[in-house]
């Protein structure tokens, strides 16, 4: 039943994280022609934004040294786009030898896994991000920055607010043009994420610039997805299937599921051009090639033979 | 972190029917013993509510055959509340001798399900529930009424707010103190969620008397618990680590678990008197005896190594 309610968008743009988020903390490394497809599939279930790839180091992230073997391979569908992962300088290199208009660069907030997944200071990882951004910006392309362990790191413990929103004023003052608060390990409740918009927003980063980033480690995405788009918030990550997983938490629950969420948003008449039975048919062929059961909720009601 | 969230109330009651619900719907049958133990590690982990096993003829449910034997087991903790569901007169008296004072009647919102699951029309179910609730209150017991089928039902498909009302008013106005509003296949949405509840206010049900019954089918539980608890309900039915499952509902997905509940509350800074910590220990406890994982996010977040 279609039932809205209100405080909420119209619209909400899913920014789809499958292809990249996901598969990159899968164990299994999946064909070229596999991703190609899904990231096809992906497209023709309506979605019109799809993270594909990125740029890190393979020895960091073997799972994805295909990338520019895969943007080839894609069949860019006019009207969707499909950033990749910038890592560094050399990464935007690449992404622009490879036609890509849309870069993500990943930022933290906390020193800690600033350390551990950049190898440098808050500072410096900002410092290094600055010239990516300024050329990226000079290129045309547009560049979202992630705001990671935004709701708790799992060494630092809990985060104060003021500095995630310092870490992101500081990466909207480079020039990127959206901001995905993530809570990386998934300890974040719907008070705690209205405060961190809201926090934002009084620190002149409008909500609209905004995306959430959920991991469902402890069940909480969905309900978090609720709060931050009554505060405003338009744009949400997830990933098809649910596929992917923080390596940092202990758990091998990852990313909201593209399907919960379009679950929610279309029982609340919001708009977002996705197809759930497309989505959850790409779901399950890629469960398939990945050998192992979706974790969605949706994916599982719909298919008991697969996971009964 | 601990962030409150405006328009929440500052205490839920925790509405546990993981012994009742849950074990009825498992394809274990659990010995008595090990069903009193769960009962009694609920209540000490700060559990005030707890449902503990049903009347229903052991023909139908074979799982809850040892009732009387189980509530003879239970050491009542001073303060707690063991309701038991009571289908009819004949278990209405055993509920007397057994010394129960809190009872559960299982009413429906659809004809279809009525049918189903009590072999009578809607009408048909009130009439019968009408002596049993009458002698109820006559005797002092206190007597809750669940509408289940009340966002969806899997035979009908949507189920109109009014029809739910309806029965929800009759079934008030036969004398019960509280009524649970379940979307027993999983499938409502915030939306949904807040015109029942708000249509129940128009109707002069007051949310206060109102609890709500969610299972996590389609992945929806915790965002329509916020919902509701926006709209002014203060009771919440929970599982402790997920079990059971609708038996008419295709996956296997079962009720919020209540560990996924108490995380959310816990960091909304909403108060429910229950432990963490114990409830986590518990569910490993009781999966274990069940002989699978238990699908409570919360809890294979905190138990790595026997979900991994």
């Amino acid at each position: 039943m279609r039932v809205p309610l209100d405080g909420l968008p119209p619209r909400v743009e899913i920014y789809e994280v499958g292809p990249r988020d996901g598969l990159q903390n899968e164990d299994a490394i999946v064909p070229v022609e596999v991703k190609a497809e899904f990231v096809a599939r992906l497209a023709a279930a309506g979605l019109r934004t799809i993270e594909t790839t990125s740029y890190v180091h393979p020895k960091w992230v073997p799972q994805l040294a295909d990338a520019s073997e895969l943007l080839a391979a894609v069949d860019r569908v006019p009207g969707v786009r499909y950033p990749v992962l910038v890592p560094n300088e050399r990464g935007l290199d690449r992404a622009l030898a490879d036609g890509v208009t849309d870069i993500a660069i990943f930022g933290s907030a906390t020193e800690t896994f600033a350390r551990r997944n950049l190898n440098r200071t808050v500072d410096e990882s900002i410092a290094m991000f600055a010239p990516v951004v300024a050329r990226a910006r000079a290129e045309g392309l547009t560049v979202r920055a992630y705001v990671s362990m935004a709701c708790g790191d799992p060494w630092e413990g809990d985060v104060p607010i003021d500095q995630v929103v310092s870490v992101s004023r500081r990466l909207m003052d480079l020039g990127c043009s959206q901001l995905s608060i993530g809570d990386t390990i998934g300890v974040g409740t719907p008070g705690q994420v209205t405060a961190l918009i809201e926090a934002h927003t009084a620190a002149g980063i409008d909500a609209g610039s905004l995306a959430v980033h959920f991991h469902d480690t402890y069940g909480q995405a969905l309900a978090n997805t609720l709060a931050a788009l009554r505060a405003g918030v338009t744009t949400v990550d997830a990933s098809t299937g649910g596929i992917g997983g923080c390596p940092y938490a202990e758990s091998a629950t990852g990313n909201l599921a593209t399907e919960d969420l379009v679950w929610m948003l279309d029982g609340l008449g919001v708009e977002t051009g996705a197809d759930l039975p497309a989505l959850v048919a790409t779901s399950r062929w890629m469960a398939a090639r990945l050998g192992r059961p979706s974790p969605s909720r949706v994916v599982q009601a719909l298919s008991p033979k697969e996971n009964s």
